[in-house]
């Protein structure tokens, strides 16, 4: 049952980490190459290769290898996946808001949550 | 200079457990106490209450205690904050992808992307 959430773990997990966001914030305004990417890190390539992976392996970044070079994409898909789900449960909320004011605004006397509308 | 990035670190990592985020999901349509929160699922109550801290301590839920019960509310300024996280970084991408469709419009003649302005 849990097998569906796994994508989300994945795109959540690869996003609590502030050198991938900042590869992903990178990706988002265009691709990159391997070596490109990790330019502004104080880190090994290494390093930086396997933030990579972990960011393939939650489907947020797509890579090709054209001869020697590593070119990354940013996978919009994904982020869209996060994004959408993080909306809903503020749209839940903000119902839920919603619903609390015209409750207010159609029972003006009640003593308590506060007065007249 | 990390630690402006923090508050994202613990937000995402929070929302990486399926039951956290069930949690979350539960909490966004309306506040819960410990034990209606810990209902549905098939984990010890010191593991629920485990799953609550972490959910407490990356701001994405707050709960006070009174008399013997205590009540779970979400919190939505965080949940916004890592929804504007990812909203820009997919306007950043809709931007780049509005500007190579100038570009593309502009130029129909290009055989690639490459070449004159």
């Amino acid at each position: 049952m849990l097998n569906q959430y796994a994508p989300l773990d994945r795109l959540f997990q690869a996003l609590s980490d502030p050198s991938r966001r900042a590869m992903v914030e990178r990706l988002s305004r265009g691709p990159a190459s391997v070596s490109e990417l990790a330019r502004p890190f104080a880190m090994s390539l290494p390093a930086v290769v396997q933030h990579l992976q972990v960011l393939e392996a939650s489907g947020l970044v797509r890579s090709e290898k054209i001869g020697r070079v590593r070119t990354c994409h940013i996978e919009p898909t994904a982020l869209r996946l996060a994004e959408q789900w993080i909306t809903e449960r503020r749209m839940d909320w903000e119902r839920r808001l919603d619903r609390l004011g015209d409750y207010l605004a159609e029972h003006p006397d009640e003593p308590d949550q506060g007065g007249r509308s």
